[in-house]
C-alpha cells in the first residue's frame, strides 16, 4: 500500500444533477486520482448562492443528486472524503479572514468575475466578488497541494497561490501554494454544440433513462454542412465522434465510421443509433448504481455527515493556526469548540 | 422590575485603550441604556483587521484593555452581555450569507468606505469593502432593534435595514429593521482640537495617570487668537469649556469662568489647572476600578467567555433560521453543533 502524500481538494457546485460533461471532464479523472492522492471532494453549496439564492428548495435536492451521481461514477467514500461546504463553518470563517489580505481591485481582474458580470447582466453581488476568496479558503483550509481544475478555473488557483504567499510572508509559513492540475479531458459539447451546461438545456444527464438518452442523441448536433448521407462529412470537432471516442471502446469501429463519414458513405442516423446503443451500454452500470443511491437519501446524508465531520477536524486545526497567527488568540480560546469550561480562576474581588 | 423589550447591539473595535472621547461619546450613554434595554456590547476584533492586520500581538492586549475600560466606566456584565466577535463564528457565517444579497456597487456608495479609501491611500481590501456587511451581520444576528451610533455610522445602519428588508422580502420575515439611536453627545475634541482619536496622538486615555492627564490638559488647544490673559476670548467651541461642561458639575463656576474669559479677565493657565483638578476628580473612581480590572486578566476573560457563550446561543438560533430560509438545511443538519450523532439509519445495501 502506497502512502498518499499529496492532498487534493476539488468539487462541484450542486447546481443540479451531473451530466456527461461532468463525467468526462472531471468525474472520471477524480475516480482515478483516488488511487494516487488523498482526495477531498467538496459539494460547494455556499457557492451556489453567488448566482442562485432565490430557490432555496432546489439546493437540498440538488445536493443529494450530486452525491448520488458522484458515488455512481466511482467516487469512493471509503477512500475519499466528501465534504458539504455549508456543514463546515470554517469555510466562511477563513474566507472572511483571507478577505483582509486581498485587494478589491485584484478581484476585479479575475476573468470569471468579469465574464459572469457580463453574462448575468445584473449588478454583481458582494458574494460574487468574494467567490474566488471563498474558493481559496476551501483549498487552503485543507492545505491541499493539488487542485484539479478546468482551464477557466486557473485564475482562481493563481489567486489562491497569491493569498497563500501573502499570508505566509505576513505571518510565517502555514499554507502550501497549491498546484493546479489541468484536466487533459476535452470539454464535451452539448446537444447544440455549445459547452454542455445544466442551464443551457443541452445536457444528457447521468440520471436520464435509456429512452431519454437515445432521444437526445438522435438530436445531437453534427456537421451542419452535411445535408445528405452521401455528402462527405467533417469528422474533426464533430460531436458524434467526440462522444464515440469517450464512450465506445471499439477503436476499429470508430475508425471505420470516420472513414465512411468522410467519404459520404454513412448517414448521421446510423451513427447516432450506434452511439446511443454504445452510450447506453456504457452508462448502464452507473445508472443502476445511481438509482440505488438516490433511493437511499439517509445513506447519502450519512456519507456527507461522516465526510464533513472528518474534514472539519482538519479545517478546525487550520483555522486555529490562522486565528493564532493573526492575533485572534483570545476569541479562539473562548470558542466553545475548544471544550473550555468556564475559565473561572476565581471571581473578581 | 421592568421587562426590557428592546434589544441593543453596539460595540467598539479594540484598537487600543479607550479615551475621553469614548467615555463622553458612547460609554456614558451605554451605561444609562443598561437600565432600559437589553444590551449586547460587541468587542469587534474582526473589524480591526480591515485596517490593521499586520500587528497580531496588539489585538489580544487591546481587547482586554477595552473590556477593562468598559467595566470601569460602568458596563455591568451582570445586566449586559459582552461579546467577543471572533469567539462567535456565526458572525462570519452570517456575513458570508448576507453578502449574496447586497450589490457591490451599493457598498461602493457607503461614505465610510470612500472616506477610508481616501484616508488610507492604499488599495482597499475586500475586507474593507465587506466591513458594513459584517456589521449588518453583527446586528441582525441578535435581531437587535436599536443601535446606538454616531452620525458617521448612520449609513451602515441604513444598509443594515436594507439588507434586513431584502432578506425578509425574499425568504419571509425574520429580521427586525433596526433603528439607529443617534448619540446626542458632542464629539469631544482632542488635545489639538481635531476629533479625539487613538491614532492621532491627541487623546487623554482612561488609563492615563493623574500627572499624565494634567500634563495633557495643560497642552489643550484653546482659543488660538488669544495671546494674553487680558485678551477677550472665545468660549463657543473652545475645548476648555467643552471639557468643563462634561467633567465639572459646578455650573455656576463654569458660567463665571466663561464670563471672565470673554472679558479677558482670566488666563488659560488658571482654567486649565482648574479643569485638570476637576477632570482628575471625576476620573479617579473609574481609574481605580480600571486598575483593579486590568490586573485580573482571568476575570476579564471570564466575562468575555460567559458573554460570548450567552450570545452564541442566540446567534446560533438566528443562523439556523437563516440557513433554513436560504435552503441550506442539509448543511445545517450535518453540523456537529446540532448534537446529531451519526445518522446511520442503516448502512447502504
Amino acid at each position: 500500500m502506497t502512502v498518499k502524500t499529496q492532498r487534493i481538494l476539488t468539487g462541484h457546485r450542486p447546481t443540479g444533477p451531473r451530466h456527461l460533461g461532468h463525467l468526462v471532464g472531471t468525474l472520471r479523472n477524480w475516480v482515478r486520482l483516488q488511487d494516487s492522492h488523498e482526495c477531498f471532494f467538496l459539494v460547494a453549496d455556499l457557492h451556489v448562492l453567488t448566482t442562485d439564492y432565490q430557490n432555496p428548495e432546489r439546493i437540498r435536492a440538488n445536493t443529494l443528486e450530486v452525491v448520488a451521481d458522484w458515488l455512481a461514477a466511482g467516487i469512493d467514500p471509503e477512500r475519499s472524503t466528501l465534504v458539504l461546504q455549508s456543514a463546515v463553518p470554517e469555510h466562511s470563517q477563513l474566507a472572511l479572514l483571507l478577505s483582509m489580505l486581498v485587494s478589491e481591485s485584484r478581484l476585479h481582474r479575475v476573468p470569471t468575475y468579469k465574464e459572469q458580470v457580463k453574462q448575468l447582466g445584473i449588478q454583481p453581488s458582494l458574494g460574487l466578488l468574494t467567490y474566488p476568496v471563498l474558493q481559496a479558503a476551501d483549498i487552503l483550509l485543507y492545505k491541499a497541494s493539488v487542485v484539479p481544475v478546468g482551464e477557466d478555473q486557473l485564475p482562481h488557483i493563481e489567486l489562491t497561490r497569491e493569498i497563500a504567499h501573502r499570508f505566509n510572508s505576513l505571518y510565517g509559513d502555514l499554507f502550501p501554494e497549491p498546484q493546479a492540475l489541468l484536466s487533459t479531458m476535452p470539454r464535451l459539447p452539448g446537444l447544440d454544440n455549445r459547452t454542455m451546461h445544466t442551464s443551457y438545456g443541452n445536457a444528457i444527464f447521468l440520471r436520464d433513462s435509456e429512452e431519454e438518452t437515445t432521444r437526445k442523441v438522435m438530436n445531437l448536433f453534427t456537421d451542419p454542412h452535411r445535408i445528405h448521407p452521401t455528402d462527405p462529412g467533417r469528422v474533426e470537432g464533430n460531436p458524434l465522434f467526440i462522444y464515440l471516442e469517450q464512450f465506445d471502446p471499439d477503436r476499429e469501429q470508430i475508425e471505420e465510421y470516420k472513414n465512411r463519414y468522410r467519404q459520404g458513405k454513412v448517414g448521421d442516423v446510423e451513427i447516432k443509433q450506434y452511439l446511443a446503443k454504445k452510450l447506453n451500454q456504457s452508462l448502464q452500470p452507473l445508472r443502476e448504481q445511481r438509482a440505488r443511491f438516490i433511493s437511499q437519501p439517509a445513506y447519502l446524508r450519512e456519507i456527507l455527515y461522516h465526510g464533513s465531520n472528518r474534514a472539519r477536524q482538519i479545517a478546525r486545526q487550520t483555522l486555529e493556526e490562522v486565528l493564532t497567527a493573526m492575533g485572534l488568540t483570545l476569541g479562539l480560546a473562548l470558542q466553545p469548540e475548544n471544550g473550555q469550561s468556564s475559565p473561572s480562576a476565581g471571581a473578581f474581588c
